[in-house]
């Protein structure tokens, strides 16, 4: 077996370590719906996962793999932009997922931009506790993510180093832009 | 307790996870001796660890922590620059272990650097099985490290991505240069 996971691999690997049940917890970006399905089995019965999608297909195609895993209650989904998650969400959480890019299989030109995640990604700071994690992974290649991903990393070399520890993984020898892992923790409030 | 750990801690974490009781490694900058301790501790009786160092004074401080630990039978100390190390190690290993830099407390003009660091690394790529990672916390700042930094960078860029998975970990809104982490892992032989 492979030792050196992908960088969603390594995100959930995080992501587990810190998410107990009864937390709550947001995914920012719930596309296809694995990430929500995943964190909602972590928290349990009595925590709460906030999904957020602007695009309705997203939401339905998240909603049908709850159902089938009963686990549909356990999940606040809600069309919007995530850059507004603070709207929704009062309560100190333990993580917030990212997926940056488009939706897979839908249209590359609705995707995350620049200028919202970097706004998503500050409420998400704020929101979480100490030692709670933003986990981001970045897609690009193809036609489409580079601006985004070069506004995120500009973003993420700004951030306070008192409160935070910014981690940035990237596999350097690979030709087909595989996604690169950023891993916020907060440090101190 | 923190999340992320820094470039040393998830070097440990996936040495760990590969080294069994038996098996042949290489710390390839025996240094202040902690890294030929753990893969010591790690290889058990009938494992080998070779451990290189340039520094008399390196490996006599690495020898000093071996025999306080009764794990000295385990390690071979070679005084040689570890660009050799095919002259003395002609098994197949599970794991090269390298911190680049100076000897913590010693010279800071006797350091690795990125030529014989280089051909070092190419040589670890020789002798690990597939599946064997190539660990390097890479120290720079201060008066020193950065051109091998760089060499570094450029080298691991290269590998042939069909045969390694190359992975580099960096906290990058940190002000004092944290120390790298690159990963290798051979996929193919």
């Amino acid at each position: 077996m492979d030792i050196i996971k992908n960088s969603l691999g390594q995100s959930h690997d995080i992501v587990r370590q810190i998410v107990k049940e009864g937390d709550i917890v947001i995914d920012a970006t719930a596309g296809n719906g694995n990430d929500t399905v995943f964190l909602a089995e972590l928290v349990g019965d009595y925590g709460k996962v906030y999904s957020f999608d602007i695009q309705e297909m997203a939401l339905e195609k998240t909603k049908e793999k709850l159902i089938k895993k009963g686990l549909l209650n356990r999940v606040n989904l809600i069309n919007d932009g995530h850059q507004h998650m603070d709207v929704y969400v009062n309560d100190k959480v333990s993580t917030v997922i990212f997926n940056l890019g488009y939706l897979p299989g839908g249209d590359h030109n609705i995707s995350t931009k620049g200028k919202s995640t970097k706004e998503a990604v500050e409420k998400s700071l704020e929101l979480i506790k100490v030692n709670g994690i933003v986990a981001m992974v970045v897609y690009f290649g193809g036609d489409s993510g580079f601006d985004e991903k070069e506004e995120v990393d500009e973003y993420i070399k700004t951030l306070d180093n008192k409160k935070y520890v910014v981690m940035k993984t990237e596999f350097v020898n690979q030709i087909n832009c595989p996604p690169i892992l950023i891993c916020i923790e907060k440090r101190y409030e």
